[in-house]
């Protein structure tokens, strides 16, 4: 068995704020690092006392885990400045960014890739998200497993192959989610009717795919092959040219999912 | 003031089914019409005792409004065919077909849009389904109303052009999330991973859009700009020509929405 990690964030984005406030309130938070004092202060909850620094050698830190969690561009070029103590652990969370950046760098590397959107407002807990994990041996692996069970019920060993699949799929699940619900409020734009009005359909609609299958659930103008009102709805569209492409790609794939 | 109204479903599907649930525990459904007497029995709940027939002359029944509940495709066909009583109301329920295919037909005629998508399993209630009334004349819209304000707290009066409007929005917003689901669920079956992994990140981006607004909390690689993770997604999913095309559609999408 080994000892619960001591955890150091490096950086003071979104996905740190979260972190932070979680890593913290499980005691587990020993430092933060940002560029920027201030923002590093920031991102620590009120009346804890955590060490801050602007300095990325931590040759004598007592940490023994670095969460890395700055832009995804930004990920190679702290992973070649940071020094590290003796048999720390290098880790990263990004779903985009590969293993072997850090491995290129460092000896002991992960990537713990929570299954999450994250905004301004901190998250308050990681209990239900899913933490996927991939490590460069197997001892680094355990330590970390013990590190993502303390925060989370669901924790998940992948492969490189996995993440990259899974790192589209949470694309759709998220940014794209976000996009249609932005393509339906940008359509109303043109009415009086209240935006809320499709609250209710959304939130049954997601459960329905959800609960009882996307392919069960789907129903619509495209499913029926219905194509005289997808035609007037590509007519009315006609000064919408964006909503109008995304109208037309979005058919076109239920046309052809639907028949297979 | 006038009384309520006594109605009559017309058809047997999803719809339906739900209309002749929720209008029978408030004591408002008449008689059911099918062409088959079984599926109108069956659409009926349990211990009700409810009229059934599967003939549309309706010249000598008691009920007052007439709700059709069959495919976009037959609407016209039962308005020509039906035979109402005197002053009964002529009703559909579909987003996508005009009020003109009843008008042409009968003398008072309406639509009531419910704002939801429905499926095999009944709603029990549309208390918060927001419901659309178009009309072809005053009094016919205050009694249907009247009719809808007795099942939901949302109802509202629109013109053709809104609820044309309204029907494409919902077409995003059920629909095409419906999609977006399938195709994060396809692009997890190369892998061994669970496809229930995505539902904190669905849920979480969702209530983001709704209760923040979708272009505050958009997220992901095209909402940055990170032409390097969209060629490696676009690359990944080249034995999925059909993700990989919807993959295109929606990130075109997001770059030029989000710089707008």
């Amino acid at each position: 068995m080994c000892k619960l990690l001591k955890t150091t964030i490096i950086g003071t984005g979104k996905v740190a704020k979260s972190l932070a406030g979680i890593l913290c309130q499980k005691n587990m938070l020993y430092e933060v690092y940002g560029r920027n004092l201030d923002r590093a202060l920031q991102i620590i909850p009120n009346n804890q006392v955590i060490k801050t620094t602007t300095s990325l050698d931590f040759s004598r830190s007592k940490s023994n885990a670095f969460i890395i969690c700055v832009s995804d561009s930004s990920i190679a070029q702290v992973a070649q400045e940071i020094i590290l103590p003796p048999q720390a652990i290098l880790i990263h969370t990004s779903g985009a960014i590969d293993l072997d950046v850090l491995t290129n760098q460092k000896s002991n590397c992960a990537i713990l890739y929570p299954i999450q959107t994250f905004t301004e407002k901190a998250i308050k807990t990681l209990e239900n998200i899913p933490l996927l994990i991939e490590a460069n041996n197997e001892n680094t692996f355990r330590r970390v497993e013990k590190l993502a069970k303390s925060l989370s019920k669901r924790v998940f060993k992948t492969s490189q192959q996995e993440r990259e699949r899974l790192h589209i799929a949470a694309v759709f699940a998220s940014n794209f989610t976000n996009r249609i619900i932005h393509a339906a409020q940008a359509t109303l734009n043109h009415t009086n009717l209240p935006f809320d009005l499709l609250e209710p359909l959304i939130h049954q609609s997601i459960n329905n795919a959800l609960l009882q299958g996307a392919q069960k659930t789907l129903t619509g103008p495209a499913k029926r092959n219905d194509q005289i009102t997808i035609d007037k709805h590509v007519s009315l569209l006609s000064l919408d040219p964006n909503i109008k492409a995304l109208y037309q790609a979005l058919t076109q794939y239920t046309l052809t999912t639907n028949q297979a």
